[in-house]
């Protein structure tokens, strides 16, 4: 995968939008034992990027809401290819489910570890 | 299941805001071969409540945001239940996946039926 297809369209972006949030409203539920919505904002995302290594495959100038739909894009392609699964998603993202940063920091260092591996078996 | 309980507190609607997204993003990625975020509005969820048994449950006089709450919480409800799955809800959407009314208004029956059977093993 090259991090410049990511958002060559904005699909993979739109699709992430709605999976993260869903991951992200299913660990609160589960970590609660109620039903809660939860929307994570493009803040939260970048910062969870600038902490994981992702940052350092973006372009060096791109403002939140674009790191944002990159974390959201990452996130998505490895969860349709079925590198990481709903249930271990949920997991990463219950351990801190009230601190959306280091939540989704665990989850894009997740996803990328996942990828990495995709890749070398491709190899 | 009682319908008075279903928004008794928000949670559940808006866990099933989350839920009812990521399904229908998920029915027209499918669908479609590549991936898409879509949202489904309170006007297509309403008129899917009106148009399937749901809304005989339902206060007179209720507006169309209060009814778009009630089929997300109903949704959210079974599938918390695991009475439907994440893969029958998305096939039975991804059928009319170009018509949300339609897609809903299948999917309401649907999950009315699972619940209607879940009763019934519950007596």
């Amino acid at each position: 995968m090259r991090v410049e297809e990511l958002l060559r369209d904005r699909g993979l972006a739109g699709f992430g939008d709605s999976l993260v949030n869903f991951l992200y409203s299913l660990a609160a539920t589960r970590k609660y034992g109620r039903p809660m919505g939860l929307k994570v904002g493009n803040r939260a995302l970048a910062e969870a990027v600038r902490r994981s290594k992702f940052r350092e495959l973006l372009p060096r100038r791109v403002d939140r809401k674009t790191m944002g739909d990159y974390a959201e894009a990452l996130i998505a392609y490895a969860w349709l290819r079925r590198l990481v699964t709903t249930d271990s998603c949920v997991e990463i993202l219950a351990e801190n489910v009230d601190s959306p940063v280091d939540a989704f920091t665990d989850l894009l260092k997740t996803v990328m570890e996942a990828l990495k591996g995709h890749e070398g078996e491709d190899c």
